[in-house]
C-alpha cells in the first residue's frame, strides 16, 4: 500500500520525511541529522505542512529526549539570523511569559529593569485566543509602532535601555511557520515544541540572561503544576546549555492578574504601577521578576523598588514609548459601551476564573480568533473584586467594555460559573502568586 | 498561544477541526457527529490536509473503538455513490488482498469463481511501493483497459461473470483523498484506517459476499500474526454489520507467493494456473479462496477444482480480458535484459525473504515510487527455487529482468541477505500457507 523503503528514483535529499515521521511514531529517537534536515526542509517547503503536522502529533504523543529537544531548538535557530548585543555598554536580560489573562507585566517591567542599568530587548507577540498580546496592548497608545529595525533596536537599547517590539521575520523563521501550523492542527500543547519555540527565539535574540514566567492554572496553557515544572525545567536546560543564564518562576494563573483584561485597560494599569500605585499582585510580580532579571544579569545588589518609587522607571517608560513613535501622554481609548455585572449575593469572593474572564474579554473584542482579525483597543473586562474580597449583593463585580454591544451576550455566556461567593468567614483556596522557582 | 475555545466569529460549521483532533489526541472517543463532519468537511476541503494528517497520527497512536471505526467507514461510504448489483441473475462475491509480493491470485481467481456461477466485481488498484498492483499487471496485456463505466461493469458481470477494473472516482472519494495523504504522512499503518479504507470501498461497491486475504510476514503490511488477526477481526465486523457476508483468511507472506514478482511475469504465471499448471502454492491459495467465495455466496456445493481442470475458468479469462479490449492471445512483453543470481553454496534453501524480493522487483522497474511514475511491463524477479528446495552451488536461484540494466546494482543491494542456504537435511521454519480463518 505505501512506499515503505527508499525508491530507486529518490530525490537527492539526504533523508525522507516519511522515515523521520515513522521513527518518532514508533517511539524512536530522531538522529541529529534527521532533526537538522526536517527543520531545514520544512523551512524550504520540501517537507509539506501535512507531513510536519503528523510529525508534531507524534512528538506530542511520544515525547522527545533532552538531546532531541536541544537539537530541534538549535535547528530552528539555524533557520534564521542571530542577533548580537555584545557591543552594548550594559548587560542584557529578557523575560518571557507563557501567557495569561491580565498579564501586562512586560509593560512596567522592561522600563523598570532598564532604569536599574540592565538593557531589556523584549521581542513580543500578538494575542491569539483568550490570552492577550503585548504588542496589541501597546498599539492602543496613539502612534506607537511595533516594528523596529535591528539597528534601531541596538540604538534604543543603548540610549533608552528598553525596547518592546515585534520579532523580525529573520529570527527563527522555522519557528514562525511551525507555530502557525501547530495552532490549527491540535499540536500546540507539546512540551518539547513549546519549549523549543520559546527558547529558539530567545537564544537567537542574543540576550545574556532570561527569566521565564511559566503560568499555571485555568487561564494558562499549563493547567497543573507538574506539567509547568516539566516545561520550566526543559526551558531552563535549553537556555543554560546555550550559555544564557536562565531562571524560571512558576506563577499563579487560576485567577486573572491585576484588575483588568484588555488592551488599553491593561496599559492604563501599567502606568499606575509605574506611578507607584496599581494592584498589589501586579506590583509584587513586577518586582519579583525585576529582581530575578537583575540577579541573572549580575546586578543583584540593586533594589528595583527604589526605581519604581522615585519615578526613574516612569521616565524610561515615556522615553521607550516615544522612541517608537508613541504619544505616552495621550489619552488612551475607552470602549463605547459598558455593561455592569453585579454580585448576586453577599459573602467572600472565593473564586474568579482566569480562563472565563479571558474568554469574555476576547469575545468583547480584546482578542482575535484569526491572525488577520483586528482587535478593539478599548474592549475588555474590569474587575472590581479579586478572590478574598468581601462583596455585598448588588455591588459591581465586573464591568464589561466593548465598541460592539451585540457582543455582551456571548461574553456573559463565557462568564457563567466564573465566580463563587461563599459565606462570610470563608477563605479562597488559591495557590500563592509565586508557586516555584527553577534555576 | 493557541485558540482553545470557539471564537465569537466562528464559521457556520457545526464542529471545529482542532476540537476533533484534540478529542482524539487526548484519548477521547469521537462522537458520531464529529466523525460525519470531519470526513465530509475534509472531502469539501474545509478540513485541511495538515489537520487530517495530525488526526490520522492521533488515531494511529490512540486507536478507535469499534463504534468509531464503523461510523468512520459509513461516513466514507456516504462521501460518494453506492453501486447496486441486485439486478444481476447470480450472486456476487469479491476478494480483497492486503497486498504481498507475487500476489497475482485475483487474476486466475476471478474467472474461476465466475466459471462456477458467482459474479465477481473486482475493483482493483495500482501498485505503490514494493507490492504490485493488479491493474499494473493486467495492463501488460496489449489493449487491455482498466477503466470501465458502471453500466459496462453490470453488463460484463451479467454476460461474462467477472470484471477486474479501476474503481470509479465516485466511489468513496473521501477514502481516495485520505489514502493519498496517509501515504506521505507516515500514517498508513493504523488498523482503524486500513480497515475502514478497504471496507468502505467494498461495501460501497455493493458485493454480497467478501473474502479478505490478510497477508502476514515481511512482505506484507502486517508483520505479525496478532496484528493481522486484529485487522481481520475489525474488517469482518465492519462487513458483517453492513450486511456483507465476510470471511478473512490470514495467509503467509514471509516468502513470495509463486515463482514470479513483476507485471507480465505474474500474468504469464496466472495463465499457467488457468491452464491447469502453475506453482503449487498459487494453485492451493487460488482454490482455497475460490471455495470461501463460493461458500460465502451460498454455493458451497461447487468444487472449483473442476472448473480449473476442464478449461471453463480459462474460457472466462479470455472473455473477461477481451471484454475490456485486451488481446488475451497476444505474446506478453519480456524485459530487454536479464541477470542471473546463482546459489553461493549447496544445501537447503530455508529462507527467501518476501520484502527483499519485492523491493528488488520494484527497483528493477516493476513498481513505482510515486503515483505518476510509469511501470515496466517486463521487469521483475523470477525465482528458480522456493524455501524447502535443495540447491547446488552455482545453480540459478533468481533471474532479474529489466529494460534498464543500470537498475541491476540497486536491485542486487536490496537482495542482500534475502536467502539462507542451510546444510542438507535442514527444514525451513515457515508458517503454513493459510495461518488462520476469521469469520
Amino acid at each position: 500500500m505505501g512506499a515503505m523503503t527508499t525508491p530507486a528514483s529518490a530525490a537527492p535529499e539526504p533523508f525522507d520525511a516519511v522515515d523521520v515521521i515513522v521513527t518518532k511514531r514508533n517511539k524512536g529517537d530522531l538522529s541529529d541529522g534527521q532533526i537538522d534536515w526536517v527543520i531545514d526542509a520544512y523551512t524550504r517547503g520540501v517537507v509539506a505542512d501535512e507531513q510536519m503536522s503528523s510529525l508534531a502529533m507524534a512528538i506530542l504523543l511520544n515525547g522527545m529526549t533532552r538531546r532531541e529537544i536541544a537539537r530541534w531548538t538549535g535547528a530552528m535557530i539555524a533557520s534564521g539570523e542571530r542577533m548580537d548585543f555584545s557591543s552594548l555598554s550594559r548587560p542584557t536580560a529578557d523575560k518571557h511569559s507563557t501567557g495569561g489573562v491580565g498579564d501586562m507585566i512586560t509593560l512596567p517591567l522592561a522600563p523598570l529593569v532598564a532604569a536599574c542599568g540592565v538593557a531589556v530587548p523584549q521581542l513580543s507577540g500578538r494575542g491569539l485566543g483568550h490570552t492577550g498580546g503585548t504588542l496589541d496592548k501597546l498599539e492602543s497608545i496613539p502612534g506607537w509602532r511595533a516594528s523596529v529595525s535591528n539597528e534601531q533596536m541596538l540604538r534604543q537599547l543603548e540610549e533608552v535601555g528598553a525596547v518592546i517590539c515585534a520579532a523580525g521575520a529573520g529570527l527563527a523563521p522555522a519557528d514562525k511557520k511551525l507555530y502557525a501550523l501547530r495552532d490549527v492542527t491540535g499540536t500546540v500543547e507539546a512540551i518539547p515544541l513549546i519549549a523549543s519555540s520559546i527558547m529558539s527565539k530567545k537564544i537567537a535574540e542574543g540576550t545574556g540572561a532570561l527569566v521565564l514566567d511559566v503560568k499555571v492554572g485555568s487561564g494558562a496553557f499549563m493547567k497543573d503544576v507538574a506539567q509547568a515544572q516539566e516545561l520550566a525545567r526543559t526551558m531552563v536546560a535549553l537556555g543554560t546549555d546555550a550559555g544564557v543564564k536562565t531562571v524560571a518562576m512558576l506563577t499563579n494563573m487560576q485567577t486573572p492578574l491585576g484588575l483588568t483584561a484588555g488592551n488599553a485597560l491593561e496599559v492604563r494599569q501599567s502606568v499606575e504601577v509605574l506611578a507607584g500605585g496599581g494592584p498589589p499582585d501586579v506590583v509584587d510580580l513586577t518586582l519579583t521578576l525585576a529582581r530575578e532579571m537583575l540577579a541573572a544579569a549580575g546586578r543583584e545588589e540593586i533594589d528595583p523598588a527604589d526605581a519604581l518609587a522615585d519615578g526613574r522607571a516612569m521616565d524610561v517608560w515615556h522615553r521607550m514609548i516615544q522612541a517608537q513613535g508613541g504619544d505616552s501622554h495621550a489619552l488612551l481609548p475607552w470602549a463605547r459601551e459598558t455593561h455592569e455585572v453585579r454580585a448576586p449575593g453577599t459573602g467572600v469572593l472565593t473564586q474568579l476564573d482566569a480562563l472565563k474572564v479571558g474568554v469574555a474579554a476576547w469575545r468583547l473584542g480584546a482578542g482575535r480568533a484569526r491572525k488577520e482579525d483586528p482587535v478593539q483597543a478599548g474592549a475588555g473586562v474590569v474587575m472590581h473584586a479579586k478572590p478574598g474580597a468581601y462583596v455585598r449583593a448588588g455591588d459591581p463585580l465586573l464591568t464589561l467594555h466593548t465598541d460592539t454591544p451585540e457582543r455582551f451576550e456571548r461574553a456573559l455566556e463565557a462568564l457563567e460559573g466564573a465566580w463563587f461567593i461563599a459565606p462570610e468567614g470563608s477563605r479562597p483556596d488559591l495557590l500563592p502568586l509565586v508557586i516555584d522557582r527553577i534555576s
